[in-house]
């Protein structure tokens, strides 16, 4: 049901496919179930690229899989990147692209999640920033940034969704 | 799967619809996806009058069909109108009927968004308020009326919920 | 399509839940709908344990079934007492097992809702509580706990788990 | 510098102020330090019975003269009442006099500060109330009313007229 | 002990003063009380240009000497505005001068502090806002603007400071 | 007018000050303008130990008098550190004597603002930070710690006071 997503390449040919980066082709985005891809950009009234991309950063394919299902049944479309390089990457290489990150704590490679989260204020300070950790979530008051939410694994697929959704919406205040 | 919905006449034949305000022919409220009519208001256990009816003008027929998905998914009634003129109508025709606003800026008619809240809200100061924007987002911060939401489009159906729920729980600061 | 759950023991045999005493018989919690239960525990990486569970206490059957449902499509599990006095006794007899309470006002028993939220907080500070109420919603100010949600019924699904997430996500300001 | 105040009655005479229950010969308020009492008031451009009165109940007189002294600097008027008992018979012999409660908690006689703020709730469940407790400041979590402010003792008095500020100001949230 | 204060030109000589329009003239400032200027200036480490100057329109009076000396107490610095049209003016000419606007509803001219607000708003989305009013203030929830704070007279003068504190203050939510 | 305050070793000897080393001796308190050392503190009941402590770092003289004045004008008593490894070594060696950090971000020595403002929170989580800055205002949203404040120099002296207070009144939402 899930397909991977080429982000602004959507007719790419599977050579042009096969020449990309690897980690970048981790980045996929769902469909909102049950319907054929026309069909729902068509009703959005907007085109695939104005749909609001989360970069996800989360390696545990179980956890990955979760986070994507709710973002996609919320409506928001999930660009899974594989480490907080390929990330900060993404981040700066297209800045009006991704609406928000959301972030595990413990990351493949050199790059934790609360250097991303950095980073991604650095190029705009009011970026929606959402961390998910267990054994980390208390280190959130002393390396996390401001108006930030931290999601202490496990947590419920909807505690998710609404806290990006606090984040996006102009007028709800977050600590 | 969606039918219209007759606020407070649900056992009107078809000739009293016929002599209805057409406007008001505009107002439905979808079931709950999957169950017939009746057993959602049982499970519920309250009369359809009792449901959250949430007034909702956008003339837009796309974003107005993903409001009123979005909003019936929720367990919200989403009543439409189709202009600022036929919104202030309803509001003050009858206070108590409808629990929140959700408005885009630019209307058919005289009246825009920000008229019609401000309308709204001297008709009940804490009658909870969500704009639905593209380009007139930024002129929220002086055209909104405090505690209201700004959902700067495109956004995802789950911020238009989130927004809904937060302004209607009783406790949950906004701003 | 709902089985009974019971918390921590779901290996018992039918016997050893013959002999359990009947008010905790009452305790539940749904799969997510259309996942066999095997499917659903491994998609999360987590063990049934892990599930957050909230405690509900809701004698309505019907406002009981809307609240289950609502819970568990959130991603929470369900986990209903049928009086104020059981709550209280699931609360003290595992503090780390229930993550947020979900009450109703009048209770059957000698406790209410009020009560049992105190005792709640008593035992952690910062526990989640949201109220459920029609008639008793205005009395929230005088008879609440600090930082809880009040949910005036009617009330629409959507509302119910955006309350449980707020309080639970870390960063998010609630009254 | 301090003189007592008799609330609506600044013209008695020494007579009058004799048969005045000696309870309220406790409630006082000061004027602003160095300037003549008229001159305040002029100032002001309100009669004296516009100021915002406060209602204070601490039994410590050195708690109270530091209470006093830090809501007089900011311009409030404090009234102080020596029991709970007293409290509650004020707020409901005029429900309009007073605009914020601040209380101790262990108070003498029956009542404490915690069923102090929720007569005042009450009677009007927009009431600001600051709660002032050292060994008890715990409690407010399972105690206290929603949306109050709790001061753990020691605290400096300009957190004192912030908190009731705070409370007052439509618009700041809290918690 | 209060003196005039030209913004920008402190060493006008009387000539020029003469010459400036009358209503600027009423644009004061007031050293902090007991130092003279120099030494003031001099402590903050700051040029005189550099105090925050808070743009206030009042035309009564005795609420202008008290605001003035509660903004000048509290360390900023007041500069009166005698109208909406003059404050508009004001905000306009220099965007950056001035960092807050207190101002009452009922103005001398055609504008009111309702108007005044949105056209600073327009100016500057986060341009802090505080409104001073009697019988206006219930008014606020439909005519003011999102995040500005409401004063109802009569109030205590640190309420002004307090509220002007909380909207400059970076990361204090206001709603 | 002020005098060096050594905490916890009032009756020390001049001999036993001279050995001390030389950066603690800049701690100092102030006492509250025009009362004697003796009368202030009995007036507020509590020993000078009970004191509510700010940490305070800044380095600019002028500043630091302005803050010191600020600080204790609100009854509070600012500690003041000459940098950022002194201040370290004070929060990690007695962690319950301050009651809350206020500091600049560029300091003498290695350590700057943000980092000591990590220190502070990995040793409490709860611990209230209060920034100032003027160029570095900016990095807030990105270098600073969630629930914090950060004052933009120049700033009015009852904003460091109003910010203090609300970081340690509990009830009072901040981001």
């Amino acid at each position: 049901m899930r397909r991977p997503y080429f982000l602004g390449h959507s007719d790419w040919s599977g050579d042009q496919a096969a020449n990309f980066p690897s980690s970048l082709l981790n980045i996929s985005m769902e469909q909102r179930p049950g319907l054929p891809r026309e069909v729902t950009t068509k009703q959005l009234g907007i085109s695939v690229e104005e749909l609001l991309v989360i970069l996800v950063i989360e390696d545990d394919q179980n956890v990955q899989g979760i986070v994507e299902e709710a973002l996609t049944d919320g409506g928001f479309g999930p660009a899974i990147a594989a480490s907080g390089e390929e990330a900060v990457s993404l981040l700066k290489g297209d800045r009006s692209k991704y609406r928000a990150l959301v972030t595990d704590i413990n990351l493949l490679g050199r790059l934790d999640g609360w250097h991303v989260a950095r980073v991604a204020r650095e190029i705009d300070p009011n970026f929606p920033v959402v961390y998910m950790s267990g054994k980390d979530a208390e280190d959130w008051a002393s390396k996390g940034v401001p108006r930030s939410i931290m999601l202490a694994k496990p947590f419920a697929p909807v505690q998710l969704v609404t806290a990006v959704s606090q984040l996006l919406n102009i007028g709800t205040p977050t600590a």
